[in-house]
């Protein structure tokens, strides 16, 4: 197993050049964007063997050979098809393979079925790459001066896509391996990152198991309150984001309260042991359902030890829970409930956005993100924001630690418009039964996220990285 | 097969008394209140079989004789059993027989299985309705002072339940009968009506039938224009509403507008035409899959006869579809589809009520309705809306033509809190993967809808009365 | 609740007569005993609602009034509308709700949709088949005299099928009445009986609980030795059987032995009480699969109560197990694996057929059969074959007990053909994956069954009256 | 590519030595047979990817790196870890990976979660079987004298076992390289095989296509007679067989008639052509509902090109069906249609034994098997078998062709008992809801075979190298 991959994850410059001024300098700039974006994939990836990136363990989530080629086949289909004349397919089936779901683009293989994808091989798919990585650079090269801005564009919505898949290619590795008995670690953890969690868990953590009940959900957090009123929400125009982030439009909001972090672990625990799975009257309809029909009595990936202490399996194997982290893997219906119990709702998506607008402009720094050395979260930043002194700073952990799950279901904007053609499949049809999320997680890219934007999930699902924080 | 119910239907008393000035009316109308309610029921199950009282098609619909005992044990367990001490159950195994979802109540009947009930048999459901109907009786002539004001609020709520009730015997029976190759007419048409739709199939229709190109899409409503800003919606205190109508909120919108009229089944076989049901660039990516997965190539009770013309499965039998009446048994998915075939939205469930609110307060007496004599739409509504110099007048048939589906989910108001214990139940743990629609059927009892009533049901339903209308 | 049925059913005549000597006397054996045949369905259903007559709880299982109508629908399909050429049809639509699985006559009422069909109703059902008995009568009035060797044949065959269907009917409204939480009596029984099992129940089952150890599985029973050697099998000409009888074959046998007895409650629930459900080793691989999947602990319609005791439902209700009956509502599965836990076999069809012909033709009286008084199994003839001073007189209730699972699959004999047209698919399509019983059950009609007679189902199934005996 | 591994497939030495008289002879012959049938696994599975290897297209197929692990997991568990005390196991986990079904010896991986094993890795599968084959071959050396006997009988077993893996891994991976639509080659065929391929294909074959109407079913075969009678049936003791080859019985036949060789591909087409599935009396009524329900319209791997000529997927990918060779992948549901519409009937397992028996001793050297150069059937011994002069001289293709469907479902033998222990599991737990097939495939090792022989799969299973011939 190969050390972890944080290390050599690139860290994505945030050049910005203006095209009228400088072409070369925004060529170039242009690339080393686009290189360090496809470079870290391929640094997820690295550690996992041909055969580890056909594991497909359900419909919803994709092999890593798959992501590896579908991410490439979206800048073929989009850039060089359209914009680059010269451009030669690499392989005509593989727009059959790695479709994944723009129906106006073709037919495209079963999702069910791309674990058994056996061929194209692994290395077909590196070569795919390459061979759209080097025309890429090519068309940096020689595109015309006034195709540039909306090149930029197109390389935006690439990148952030291809973000989007790297995140999901940890999510989607930790489900399969998961299935497996012997719960393989999909990644070597960094030294420090070890140390510190076993650190924690002989000494931090002794005395703080889950049968503590010193403490009450959020006794150690504080609610943070906003005034409401009519707010503007929505991405602004200067920088990029996606097209279900418009239009700006404004929203009347009542005052609110907002806790300062995530909800944790330990509280989560009590939940647990209060019966929180068995309540029928904290739960929706539809959640209890699901819980019932699925047996769910803890987040996924936790295990009750014969030991009466929680464990949970990761990206780097599975460990003794960490109490001090934000609880993950649970859905919207466990939000839901939880939330509840505890007398509380989950914020609004505008709620989220507003507060995170006004209060965590420099937070992008604190998350932990991928890049910060591990998709895991430590308790670094939980504990800094409850402080030793238990004096709190307003809200924690908005980015780079979970996705949050809000109450709001994902409608589209007021306004609202896809994009004409196939590439205006990539959001609006979606906007159905679907719950939005926002914040980020520790397996998100640095620099994926702002306070715009909008992640979206069933409610039922949980094997994204997904928590939680509450309001009333 | 008796004469059609609605000449029997009892006109609910409006009265309205106040406890502290006159008991002994208050008594007397809250009397006749539930027992007109409780008579209309039977008045809609009366031409049908004790057979036919068991007919359950599907997970989503209940027999009739379910309905009828569920709205009695609605009254038993939430008024008789809680405030009258005397009252003696009528048969313990009826709670878990005719609880429908009261998990904090107790264990019941499985939904799918409703339909195997032979015993209790039909005439025990009457007697036990009976029973019922006489204890609350009782009580209405012997509840102590200070229990009235308490006592007309859960009969409000336990009347308007039945309503809700009633019109689900219709859309049960309806799709009960559906499944028979018979396509048998649950009820038989009032004269007049019978005569209306005769002279109307055979004069009016004979040249717009389905084929007709001369009406684009909208042609013939107009589109009304609403200025936005900051509104403020739900129920006001004045009348009963159920609790996801409250609290009161401020919302804000943009300028919109509503079209004056709900899509006729003209304007829907126009996009039949065009290909609707093959063009998967209209459809939520849900709907598309589900609506390939059913077949689906035009509403449910349809079917395109071998003489080109549509025909039209109703309670009163199949007849030869109204071109000029509200399209109806479409489900979310579809409208969707339509409203993005025609280039514009479905209107959000603010827009509704705002432009209701503010337009169509006397429109309550022009709606169908239950009472109107069928619970099909006649098109007299439309065809006035028209008018026939072709000057419109503002919406139209916005109550009791078509439930109308609206691009909202159904969330909670903000502040919305479920009451406490099993009656909390009625509504809040529904608030998931739904749909709001507004507006009240030809199915729906007259006065249960009023402007800030939310009906909610999944996207893909089609079995109820339910069309929209368009917004942009 | 109405007395129950047996003691109105009418004993069939025996009656034979050669055509040719007295065409009269011929003609009036065939009305007696068409019409003592569907007397027999009706007062099996007459306790019956029409609500009763439409429960369907499973796709295997028929509606009561299902049962009524299909049966009158086969003579209409096979007799009258081919050789009777004033025959008006009943209702065109009926051939289409009644036909069970001809595929050669048209297409069909859906198999899990039988319940629905509230209409046409009892009443319509009842009408038909007064209409189907009257034309009958006519036929055998008139028929010419050439065709009446042909029409017995196919009156024997129909009232032949006409009794299977008089088993489904007790089996399948068992079945459907075991959903009902109240567990409702199908029939009232006669005094006799309710005494005689009161009487058991209260003192000599007193010390014989399902604890008892005193008896080893067996010890009670005795093993009759049969030499083997070369047999022939089948049906002989002299009397009516179905084609899946013929041809006659020789067939060679081992020396075998078989149990005097079918296996006991007594005995199975040692087996139960041995683990047999947990230990995977005496079952096959689907029958462990399948018994996992469904939770299997015990037969169908067993409860092990609060006491200790096991209840058993019946036709007549609940009742405490009486642990001297012969084990019934056993799958294939469960007989094999018993069979496995005690050391021994089932006894293939050819075994069984052969020791009841050398055997058993005595027994037909012995049998209980439906015609005795009740459809359950008394321990009159078990006792009585144990004698009291624990004589044994050779096999026992081989016929009209319970029908005993084989080792055979059902397979054509060495030249089966299946008539020609529709008729031939009763049953020839049939043979794939079902397992032979033999004997009939105390739910079969008298004279329905022959040491030769076939009947067979898939080996899962549990909801008729199935048990076995041992061979070894 | 690799060139196809046929030629590189050990020829097993048949030697047979006394233990008595030569000891260490009797090693090494023991040594050479486990050896040469270890080899040829791996031959089968070089040609392959370790992504290949990872292929589960379905629940019933198995990847290719399971086969590999499993087999050895058997000589593991039933040789090494009982009779080689000094055994270390290789890996704990091993046991519950590649465990198939047998529950005595513990948990198993899920049947159909074996593709989501992307670890153990091919290189620890095959660093497994190097393990167990070193362990063996020092086992061979040093076991005791007297444990050689018992021995010898589980490296039969074991040996037989890997060598029916080693037809499976042929079967599973053409289904699962099925499922990619470039359906991509398994196998590189060996030149004179591939030449005489297209050679037929672009002359032997142009006026014989699936419209040719010049031949009727079976025209250019014979029937050839059998007198019947009492014969024995069952396995010899002086060579291995299965435990469900035994016990030797007698069995009773009549007269019977085999048709000379399988049913042809040309043949098959007529059945086609001639609406056989759509013509639902030829069908089982099971059949026919599975076959509507997979919309089956021709065997599987068959596709109607637009050419108007039927093309088929083989290891060496597609190639136009060569019409003169038996028609495999059929399901035995098919196989009865057929007959059935040819006015035949297919064969009971014990005429074929029979016929096989008496004439075809000398055929196992004609047969394709697997080692003959390649696991397609040529036309060469149909061709061989019709002669050139159209002279016919007895069975033709009764082994190494395709396996043939008999009419006879698996059960036992009279007086079969499965061995104790586990390895009881092998054979009996099956012996429900299957049928019985003779004779091996073109994908079946030289010397697996043998008249007694039963081959088993569920009736509707289509991926085996299945076909049949006829009987009257």
């Amino acid at each position: 197993m190969s050390k972890f991959y944080s290390s050599s994850l690139q860290k994505q410059s945030a050049e910005l050049f203006d095209v009228s001024s400088d072409i070369d300098a925004f060529r170039g700039a242009l690339l080393r964007q686009f290189q360090s974006l496809r470079q870290n994939s391929m640094t997820l990836a690295a550690p996992l063997s041909p055969e580890d990136w056909m594991v497909q363990s359900m419909e919803d989530a994709s092999p890593i050979k798959w992501h590896l080629a579908h991410t490439s086949w979206f800048f073929e289909s989009f850039i060089l098809k359209i914009y680059d004349q010269d451009y030669k397919v690499f392989d005509d089936s593989f727009s059959y393979f790695f479709n994944s779901y723009y129906q106006q683009i073709g037919k495209m293989q079963k999702r069910s079925e791309r674990g058994l994808l056996s061929r194209p091989s692994a290395q077909q798919v590196k070569d795919y790459r390459a061979h759209v990585d080097h025309a890429m650079a090519v068309l940096f090269e020689n595109a015309e001066e006034d195709l540039l801005p909306k090149l930029k564009n197109l390389i935006d919505l690439g990148c952030a896509h291809e973000e989007q898949h790297q995140e999901l290619m940890q999510t989607d590795i930790l489900h399969g391996f998961y299935q497996n008995k012997d719960l393989p670690a999909a990644y070597e953890p960094l030294s420090p990152y070890k140390e510190s969690v076993l650190h924690h868990i002989s000494n931090d953590n002794k005395d703080r198991d889950c049968h503590d009940n010193g403490h009450q959900a959020g006794f150690d957090a504080e609610w943070i309150s906003y005034p409401g009123g009519l707010v503007e929400t929505g991405a602004n125009l200067d920088e990029f984001a996606f097209d279900n982030e418009y239009p700006n439009h404004k929203y009347h909001l009542n005052p609110f309260e907002l806790l300062s972090r995530p909800v944790s672990n330990r509280d989560y625990i009590k939940f647990i042991n209060d019966g929180g799975y068995r309540n029928v009257q904290h739960w929706l309809a539809d959640g209890w359902a699901y819980a019932r029909a699925h047996n769910w009595e803890m987040p996924l990936y936790w295990r009750l030890g014969d030991d009466g202490h929680y464990y949970q399996y990761t990206l780097f194997g599975e460990r003794r829970l960490n109490l001090d982290e934000a609880v993950r893997h649970v859905s919207y219906y466990e939000a839901f409930a939880y939330a509840s119990w505890a007398d509380a709702w989950l914020p609004t998506e505008t709620e989220w956005e507003v507060a995170a607008a006004s209060d965590c402009q420099d937070q992008f720094d604190k998350g932990h993100f991928l890049e910060n050395g591990c998709p895991e979260l430590s308790d670094h930043y939980i504990k800094r924001s409850l402080g030793d002194d238990h004096t709190h700073h307003g809200l924690q952990n908005m980015f780079g630690t979970v996705w949050e799950w809000t109450q709001s279901p994902y409608t589209p904007y007021p306004g609202y418009k896809p994009a004409a053609g196939a590439i205006g499949e990539y959001n609006g049809k979606f906007m159905s039964s679907q719950m939005i999320l926002r914040g980020g997680s520790s397996a998100t890219p640095k620099g994926h996220v702002r306070a715009s934007y909008r992640n979206f999930f069933p409610p039922h699902v949980r094997w994204q990285f997904s928590g939680f924080r509450l309001a009333r």
